[in-house]
């Protein structure tokens, strides 16, 4: 099975999204995919997470740090880079299963053959470390120049950020150091080169230095490169002296050593989440490289940054985490590294206040999180956030006001982190507080109709941003009511288990609303039901008058290939036509509310009418498909899902606007279709039930889960699902397998149960049967 | 003083807009002001009031009738019409104290001048009828030709509406009849020509015959036409019949006694309106126009016809009855004819089950009156009412489901008609029931806050279309109070005025919600109130966020002229420029309500920010600046809402939809920035208030008004008013005049009131000074 991203010769048009198909990262930084000797020109980027700027009037974006991998080469004074001489060979990999970068390049010169490679990785071990291996190979004589150190030209959006920038050399050492020009915070960036042969040297600009050598015929030259980057939110002290130390101490362990720790973080990574398909390599593939994409963007050591939703591949979407982190990452993280999932909500805990800002900033109580939150948590969502491209005017749009669905997401995340954990802690750390916080944001922002007796949610815009400004959003109704329920329940749950701590918690919402209005909106809440004819569930009230019109005919009437579809005069805004999974998603998240006829007259009916104009979209088909028991319908979304990244054909424009970049929430979504859907895997906090539905080709499921603290390791198959529960497990876990009844799953032991369909020529019995193995 | 619109030489720019400044009508049909030889691609139209046809998957708009006043002249076998030939000169004109036309033009000919005149009016007296005195005079002997007879060839906008047309002539009457197309009504139109001299006839095509003559140097000839035009609609049994008599009957009346009964009439309409301003003969001239406009409109005959936006200048704005007629013709009407405001308020009654199907449409209970109303009440409003000019496509305008202060408009009318007319009758005949369905509508429209602790509405869109979508526009919502206290109101007068009738009435709303839901609703109403620091009334909710721009600077920002400011991407969407007067507006509505220092403040916060769009803003601000005591800032948007009709200055394209035609609304708001505002006429139904704010060179304004059933004829200068009461009237009428305190005004009384303030040197007592005259 391969690990391995690759592709020979060089393609110039491929240079950006090769950029995050090859990317490398660790959480704390993103490094893009690009080559030694690319400069800001070809988006080169080390994205730092948490650290925002503002520009003038530009909006806030992540701060890009110097490059300190820059290298780049002369032969006989004649430039050797793909940009400027037509490398004879060329091949770029990723072996994402340790997550190293590698190039070689074969250039032609007057009277020989050139060979360079270089290799490199975002430490995993050491986060704040980038390291480098680089060699040069000559089939004649030359003199090879190499020019190398750090790149102080960062790319930005809506730069500069870096001020002050200063660059020097200190024994060897080049350090880059600037403020940021809004919260005035140091970024230092140090780098030392470490070469294995005789060099001379000499200074270039800034922190470049210029080595020269004389090259041997069949000789072979290697290099190392040791890059720190360290900035004020650190708490590591002076973040240039902590660069410098860092690259002095790498130095001296040295290149191998360094790998191998980050390689042995990363098996340790793959160990916790590694998903085998049997019988479907293109699908284990794309599979596995989802999860990467995921894993080099995860916030391990940090709670008070999330993921945004390019990841770390750059500034686009201006680095903001968006509702994609709760509701297409979190489920990863939760069955497979819950430190990361409580990261990640440790963050909407910490941004509350901004939350609260935005709240008061528009009339209502409460939290109301941030579209696209930064680190404050107030909101990055301006209100025009496309441009029309007929009069190049900014468009007025409702994410920042009306996806109001945000903060009932927010709520969503946090349930699931400790219904899948078991870890409620997190409810006194914060969690309730946002918890009620958001309740009674709905509380203040929901109407009571009169005559229809009921409270309302109005004026929203729903994961479909085709339909703006909508009344009573089937997705956002239900969302909501699970946050009053939420509420309730975390009252009830703190009463019971920490008495303690609850009467100080509950006096910050003394004044209400809060329990007896939560109770009240519950009792006379409406949520959008399914049609009594057909079963379908009108995605907002009034959503069957629009204009009924083929995806097709809806294409064929578009002028400008990147005009917007939605807005005020957006081509799908009066018809039915949608941007992404609205009621499917729903469905999907309330699966045991609704019935199969409902969920595939929902399916049957939305699926034609979706444009599946976000990445986040077709993940959402895949899983009610399956859910339904149709996996081949869902088989192709899984895959467009699974693959974005590699194939990069996204969506790069709305309007004029660039929003490339890598997609963690179709990454996670691909994951969720993977083991959610096909393989079934569905925890309520209580019962594990696995009810596959793999798609043709796939023979079985394998992966490891984290359920209420205990390790169980699944292998799932069309007839058969074995669960091997960890020796060291403290709980049994209660398991239901193709809809049979439950079994507890003790520590140690091994689990085979049937289908007993597909085994009913051997006993039928019409429940899920169950073959128990005492641990040997 | 002149009564007469006259314009010298022929400009061929013209065309369009004297279609519209020439106009004659009696309210059955209008007759544009084009003239004899002009076809329908002159816009040449004879617009049938309240009969509506639609014509294959177009709108439904008025039906024109065949003209049958058309007449083309040649000599020698040489065209002589102002588009054929050069005039030597031409003159066209309207006397409007008499509704009458006239044009004359002198062609030169090969050895001569023929001066040919032409004189006609729709008849005010008996109101199927068109009459045409015409004569030709030559310098030299020549051959004549006229053709003459009925024009078949309509303007239509989205026509054809006349299909099985046919022509004929029976016994020298010209007959054109024709069968609409979607509700099948028959249309006749007969044409008599009366020669009195010696003609040759020969048979033109269809209804057309060619008369020709010798004429004699120096000698006149004269000839009649006399038309007429029924239809199905009008209970005169078969219309062909019906017209064919009647240009048999008025032939044998002849011209001059029918010009004499229609002038007849004029005199009584005029006796009943006349306004006099002494010291401003500019003012004069256009209110006096503006009322003429309104007189040849106005459904004397019918009740079931209303006054469209366009009035009956052509099938614009498909020939719809809007809130214009409630909001800004209506008190005309209800100061001079209160024969006629009724007809205008029972439409309403008799469209009540359009607008409960409107109602019932958008899921509410009640009645939402139609935005666009024709016959039948149902809406007319598309959803898209603009074509965006830069992409041609349709854009959703939200005027037809979210405009809902139109039921509130009717209801005011209705009772501002009760409340001057005293005539509560109106009630008993529908009027009861369109009010309390209009104010069940808005209690199912409305929504509670429960944060709040009130009712709120919202999602509409007020009088600024430019803001549409908008929560709780004080316009709205103050009208929206007074549906709902007039809903009450009417329940007591009728229980204790009717006993016999009101239980019937209230049976039909047993179920609720009635009595009861209105007064809870209106205990808890929030209607926006002036910001306690500055006075001001934000328009609706939030637009005080709105971006704050120059109207000069938006101006700049303009691509293309007939760009659309409102709607979803709109130039003013996100800036606080609104189209029309809409917060200043409630304050003229509700000017009791509020002091001076709330008006003035809003006046001068809303002014700069008014783009006066629409031809129905310039009047309010008008009004409002003479309610505090500034008529000189109000009087430029006097003279130019009373002159849009004379000068054609007005916008002509909302995208790339023609919106030209005449402006009632205008009309009908300089008569009211004129009696009501400046002249300070303020009736309550209980005190006439006289609390004059003349404009520096208005001496005095002088005119009869009709309050309550009594005539009183007001003579209002700045330092005293005089009231004379027929000596008939049945009651006595409370009047007070500059502030002071009320006096009676007996049948045949004559007052005389002084403002105190002037009058101060002779008697200081700080009260309105009066002097009663007893009858002689």
């Amino acid at each position: 099975m391969s690990w391995t991203v690759a592709e020979h010769g060089f393609d110039i048009s491929k240079v950006t999204t090769n950029g995050n198909k090859y990317m490398t990262g660790n959480g704390y930084m993103g490094y893009r995919g690009t080559l030694e000797e690319f400069t800001k020109e070809q988006l080169t980027a080390v994205t730092l997470a948490g650290l925002y700027d503002k520009s003038g009037e530009q909006w806030r974006e992540p701060v890009n740090a110097p490059n300190g991998l820059f290298t780049k080469l002369s032969c006989n004074g004649q430039p050797l880079g793909v940009l400027e001489a037509d490398p004879l060979s060329h091949c770029q990999e990723l072996d994402f299963r340790n997550a190293v970068h590698r190039r070689e390049t074969e250039y032609g010169f007057h009277g020989g053959k050139l060979t360079f490679t270089a290799e490199r990785f975002v430490s995993m071990d050491q986060l704040h470390l980038l390291a480098g291996r680089l060699t040069l190979h000559s089939t004649a004589d030359c003199r090879l120049y190499i020019e190398t150190g750090i790149d102080g030209e960062v790319w930005d959006i809506n730069g500069p950020h870096l001020t002050e920038r200063k660059e020097q050399f200190k024994a060897g050492t080049a350090l880059s150091t600037a403020i940021t020009g809004e919260l005035k915070l140091p970024v230092a960036v140090a780098e030392r080169a470490a070469f294995t042969f005789d060099v001379q040297e000499t200074a270039g600009e800034g922190t470049m230095r210029v080595i020269s050598f004389d090259a041997k015929a069949g000789e072979t030259y290697e290099w190392f490169k040791y890059v720190a980057v360290y900035t004020g939110l650190d708490n590591a002290g002076d973040p240039a002296a902590a660069a410098e130390q860092e690259v002095l101490t790498a130095e001296k362990a040295g290149y191998e050593e360094l790998l191998k720790a980050h390689c042995a973080v990363w098996e340790e990574r793959w160990s916790r989440c590694d998903c085998r398909i049997e019988g479907d390599e293109a699908a284990q593939f794309a599979l596995r490289y989802s999860i990467y994409q995921l894993l080099i963007i995860a916030p391990a050591e940090s709670e008070k940054v999330s993921i945004p939703a390019r990841g770390l591949s750059g500034q686009v979407y201006k680095g903001a985490v968006f509702w994609d982190t709760e509701m297409f990452m979190l489920p990863f993280f939760l069955h497979s590294d819950p430190r990361i999932a409580r990261n990640l909500m440790m963050y909407r805990i910490h941004t509350l206040d901004g939350a609260r800002r935005k709240a008061a900033e528009y009339g209502f109580l409460g939290a109301f999180y941030a579209w696209e939150s930064q680190d404050s948590g107030d909101d990055a969502c301006t209100l025009f956030n496309v441009n029309d491209v007929f009069t190049g005017r900014p468009m007025r749009t409702y994410f920042r006001d009306k996806q109001v669905h945000i903060s009932a997401d927010v709520v969503h995340g946090i349930w699931q982190y400790v219904t899948f954990t078991g870890d409620d802690s997190l409810l006194v750390d914060g969690g309730a507080e946002v918890i009620w916080e958001c309740a009674r944001f709905f509380y203040s922002y929901a109407y009571y109709n009169p005559v229809k007796k009921r409270y309302e949610i109005l004026d929203v815009t729903g994961p479909d941003e085709y339909h703006e400004r909508v009344n009573n959003n089937a997705f956002t109704n239900a969302l909501v009511k699970e946050t009053l329920e939420i509420a309730l329940r975390v009252v009830q749950l703190l009463q019971d288990k920490y008495p303690g701590h609850y009467p100080g918690l509950a006096a910050l919402f003394a004044d209400g609303p809060f329990m007896g209005e939560f109770n009240e909106m519950l009792e006379h809440f409406y949520v959008p039901q399914p049609d009594p004819e057909n079963l379908v569930i009108e995605q907002f009230d009034r959503y069957f008058k629009l204009e009924e019109v083929a995806l097709s005919e809806l294409k064929s009437r578009v002028i400008n290939k990147n005009e917007y579809w939605g807005g005020g005069s957006g081509l799908a805004t009066t018809t039915t036509i949608l941007k992404q999974a609205d009621v499917v998603l729903m469905l999907n998240l309330f699966k045991a509310s609704f019935s199969k006829e409902v969920k595939q007259a929902n399916w049957e009916f939305y699926e034609p009418r979706t444009e599946h104009g976000s990445s986040l979209s077709p993940c959402i088909y895949a899983l009610v498909a399956a859910d339904i028991g149709s996996p081949d319908w869902g088989y192709p979304y899984f895959m467009r899902t699974a693959t974005v990244d590699l194939t990069g054909e996204s969506k790069q424009y709305v309007g004029d606007l660039y929003i490339g970049g890598t997609h963690p929430a179709a990454n996670g979504g691909a994951w969720m279709a993977a083991v959610l859907g096909f393989a079934g895997v569905q925890f309520d906090g209580e019962v594990l039930r696995l009810n596959p539905a793999l798609p043709g080709p796939w023979q079985s499921v394998e992966l490891p889960v984290i359920l209420r603290g205990g390790l169980f390791r699944l292998r799932i198959s069309r007839n058969e699902v074995a669960v091997t529960a960890a020796a060291d497990n403290r709980e049994p876990l209660a398991i239901s397998a193709f809809g049979g009844g439950c079994v507890l799953c003790l520590p140690g032991a091994k689990l085979r149960l049937l289908n007993s369909v597909a085994a009913s020529e051997q006993e039928r019995n019409g429940q899920g049967k169950f073959i128990r193995e005492e641990k040997k």
